[in-house]
């Protein structure tokens, strides 16, 4: 491997993912671990870094994600909205001067919709810097936190969080529904019979029906997963209120990204899908660039 | 005290409650303990109720609540709406002729919205029998599962079951808020700013905003529990799309059932609070003198 430009790591609370990036912007390695914030004393970052640098090269690192956050390696202060690349770059919170350095998130401070953002505002933001998605645009970004943004001449203007994965696996691993939701999860004609109910506006009415249709014999155990599924993700879709034939760039991977553009699509509106690690990679690249211009 | 004409056990899946009822239909006395069914191995039932037998009068017993499901001492199957409290009575399973009997549940076997009750079965309809509640009414019994039930002429015709109190309780034990929902919940401004939030149809989607509005010290932190439980009732209630002073009974202790009153207030209809103890034992002696007259 020819030594890199810098590495970039997308440091969440449970995994983290390394990129090391050449001068022209392209991957020369990437690695994925468990050594998210939880796995990781406060104390150990700089060793975990170092050691980084170590196998893939001593170069500058760039770190995104929760490791901003007060129970990361150093808590950086939210960039308001309307944020930029430019602006990301500029807030830029160096450990050491020119060596490895922390992107902040972004927060919404409307007291009605308050969000906050840490680690989603690179892909975003990269989305649009590579083109991939227009510089005005909504973005959905699903995970366990799904973000939506609404980007306006490349900057994230507003957005806001549906807990929809984590709804999921708390119904899976704790609720009356678990011994239901074992099944499979995949678009077809369970899942969007789960999002047409979402379009009734009633999810959290309709998950209890889930168990009931089951126990009474009006539909098959094994529907039942991929309904539930359809019916939060859904209702996550429904509340974006999206115009018909609106167009959605969805930041996942194929699988999540399939259920998303199913759900997106059994609501009348229009799905893009793409690469979130792609979006990663520009975004980073493009705050690189813009810290060494400063 | 003197000998009963019936024992009455409000069986479930958690929780037992025994009621020593008199020929007048009075209570002469009243056990609660933890010896669910989950507690209760299925050949230890027989005993269970020998037990009772020896300690509050050798008389027959009349079980109710998930007792009867496929997981309890024997399956009875659900009784289809219209269901009253004759229908019920009609329906006893009797393990022993005259001696023990198990009273069936309630199915709505409407495709899109079905449903299954067993044991509010005989609250809902002992409030009405009682007269607490009108022939024809919108009744509401919050818990784990909260059911909200039609009744026309002593009937139940429709009903249908939100998750709430468990959705609340798998927030606060295991999710992203957890750390915040161990505050104070009571009817208040903060419970009541989250039903407002709720009336605005998108509950899923605010529920992060209260994390974030706690981190941006939009609010303090001590406020987000009364505020989210304010949001997952508000979403209940708004989905029974309630009209404008109409007037919800509502069948609860006096905590949780002055959390519905308050939401279903804020909803801009009207609510009257009614004992689920008194409404049970009124419908369980109807049943046991239906039963008489067979």
């Amino acid at each position: 491997m020819s030594t890199p430009a810098f590495l970039a790591i997308d440091w969440g609370t449970t995994n983290r993912r390394v990129y090391a990036i050449g001068a022209d912007g392209g991957v020369l390695a990437t690695e994925r671990d468990g050594q998210g914030l939880l796995a990781t004393p406060r104390d150990a970052y700089a060793g975990e870094v170092a050691s980084l640098r170590r196998r893939l090269g001593d170069v500058p690192v760039l770190c995104a994600g929760m490791i901003g956050s007060a129970r990361g390696w150093v808590e950086v202060p939210y960039l308001d909205c309307p944020a930029g690349l430019d602006q990301l770059a500029a807030g830029l919170r160096w450990i050491e001067p020119g060596r490895t350095a922390v992107v902040p998130g972004v927060a919404l401070r409307d007291p009605d919709n308050p969000d906050v953002m840490r680690g989603e505002e690179v892909q975003l933001l990269g989305a649009v810097a590579s083109g991939a998605a227009p510089d005005n645009a909504l973005l959905c970004q699903p995970g366990t936190h799904c973000k939506w943004a609404r980007i306006e001449r490349q900057r994230i203007v507003s957005f806001s969080t549906a807990m929809t994965g984590e709804l999921f696996s708390l119904l899976k691993a704790n609720s009356l529904l678990a011994q239901f939701l074992d099944g499979p999860v995949k678009d077809g004609p369970d899942f969007r019979s789960g999002v047409a109910l979402a379009r009734q506006g009633h999810a959290l009415k309709a998950l209890f029906g889930e168990r009931a249709g089951a126990l009474l014999g009006l539909r098959g155990s094994g529907q039942v997963a991929a309904r539930v599924s359809g019916l939060l993700i859904g209702e996550d879709v429904r509340g974006q209120s999206l115009g018909p034939g609106e167009t959605v760039y969805v930041l996942a991977d194929p699988v999540l990204g399939d259920l998303y553009v199913g759900a997106i699509e059994e609501m009348g509106a229009r799905a893009v899908l793409i690469s979130s690690h792609d979006a990663f990679v520009a975004g980073i690249d493009r705050i690189w660039r813009l810290s060494r211009e400063r």
